[in-house]
């Protein structure tokens, strides 16, 4: 397992199997899981530690592609069992994903123990269940960690909703997509739905809306990002979690949480994701580098200028 | 009936009466129609011609709202029978209108004369019968006019689509909505859409989005907008219409076509449109004027900037 002697930056998420099918294709043992593709997104701007679990089964292919980055993967437990898996099926619309199966299998008795050399001053609650995010928060969150932000889905929406309003009450900000915001807040409008979770937290809600952009909310101020234009879409899985790695990562790499800085490590993450979902899995990502970000990332700027 | 020696723009479409009910109340006798929305707000940029037809029932308050702004009503025809007649609901999303009632009614039997004393050199093209789109295209379209651009809807793209891609073949542009767009080209992705329409005819091809903005595609060129935010929409009735008038009539004052100038003609569009929805019917154009337009440009143009 590669260790760091710091990381700025720590995720706590799932390392997943999934199965896939689009109009495009189908996969079946598809590397997947948040933390797998937000510390991937991540370290294209800084090292990267990740808190996870996997079962026996886990395919030592897939770790590889991890350790191949600046990726501490110290905290990855490995336990008896098996692996979290997800089965999804995106049909005509590929903002939404069909949740066909979720065993959640390993992740059950997860009981992440931190032990990070010096504490990570950048920390992102992936979408995994509410109560893990919480004890992972009692070892690494503020005032040891600098800025901590989480995402969460319907799913724990549904189940953990009184561990996910505490978990909101302690971040400082939540990267969330549109139908989750709306489930949560009980509000059709986007804005009165931003304006109602911050009542209960963060200072800065982003709410993802898949090919539609992102919008920003950060105290009074406000960014709207349309959605990186794409002709086709092969695989939405992973979107939103390496939007918010880049998005993270970039914060974690320049320390500068301010709304200007924001804005562009938004961008960021919207150009990530627009790679992401140009292939299965971590696919596209593995032929990524910074120079291909960058080279799109002012493409982005030009189309959006009037 | 306002006459003017000369209008650097004329729309044909409809002027209606329309009945409305959203989540937030209901109007009865609402006045409405396509060239109504169009006109009002392609004139706080230019003077503009109406080519439509009303019945006897027309009230004559509607017709003062538009006498009072620089609009010319001289091909605004009055003719036995009732006026075009639309009932429309919103639900929760306000981005779908649900059609329950639409009497043609004086529109069966319109015969458009032209008359202008000079050929306008911008001709909109708004949603009405793509037969009566064709006769005016006769009359004023191309090479009188320098640039036409027309609109469509779901009830045209199904009952008249020879005709329709006849008027395509013959337009500069086309502004349509996403869910006409993906009907009329049977392309999921927009992108793949705006080609086929461009592949057609139209050299600009604009998509709304409603809430999520607009994408313009100008022969190779890109431009995406995200939508105002709006904390709550009234009535998303006329938002389309208002867009175009207000793109259209801002093309029309500059007399430039560039994508340089579309751009912010589109940006316009999108602000016009989002004062449009504050209100019933034309309401809220009614208290706007060209100040509060420009004050919000740049809102907007601060909250797309990174």
């Amino acid at each position: 397992m590669r260790k760091f002697d710091s990381c700025p930056l720590a995720v706590i998420g799932t390392v997943a199997i999934d199965e896939v099918e689009t109009p495009f294709g189908k996969r079946e043992r598809a590397f997947g899981g948040s933390a797998s593709y937000f510390s991937y997104a991540a370290s294209f701007f800084t090292p990267v530690g990740v808190v996870a679990i996997v079962g026996e089964d886990f395919p030592p292919e897939f770790q590889k592609i991890l350790e191949q980055r600046p990726i501490d993967l110290s905290h990855l437990e490995r336990s008896q069992g098996k692996t979290f898996f997800w089965r999804g099926r995106y049909r005509y619309d590929m903002n939404t994903a069909e949740t066909l199966e979720t065993h959640l299998n390993v992740l059950v008795d997860f009981n992440p123990q931190l032990h990070f050399p010096s504490h990570p001053e950048f920390l992102f609650l992936a979408n995994i269940d509410s109560l893990l995010q919480e004890r992972v928060l009692e070892q690494a969150g503020k005032p040891r960690a600098r800025f901590v932000a989480c995402d969460t889905m319907n799913f724990w929406i549904e189940k953990k909703k009184p561990q996910l309003l505490q978990v909101l009450a302690r971040v400082d900000g939540v990267v969330i997509n549109e139908n989750e915001a709306r489930q949560l807040t009980e509000e059709a409008s986007l804005i009165l739905a931003a304006q109602k979770i911050h009542s209960w937290g963060p200072a800065k809600v982003i709410i993802k809306k898949g090919e539609h952009g992102v919008l920003v909310f950060d105290e009074g101020h406000f960014f709207a990002l349309p959605g990186y234009p794409l002709e086709t879409v092969f695989d939405p899985t992973g979107a939103g979690d390496s939007f918010a790695g880049a998005m993270m990562g970039f914060l974690a790499k320049t320390q500068d949480v301010s709304f200007e800085n924001l804005k562009k490590a938004v961008a960021l993450g919207a150009v990530v994701a627009s790679f992401t979902v140009e292939a299965f899995s971590l696919d596209r990502l593995r032929r990524l580098d910074l120079h291909q970000i960058e080279e799109r990332l002012e493409i982005f700027r030009k189309i959006c200028s009037f």
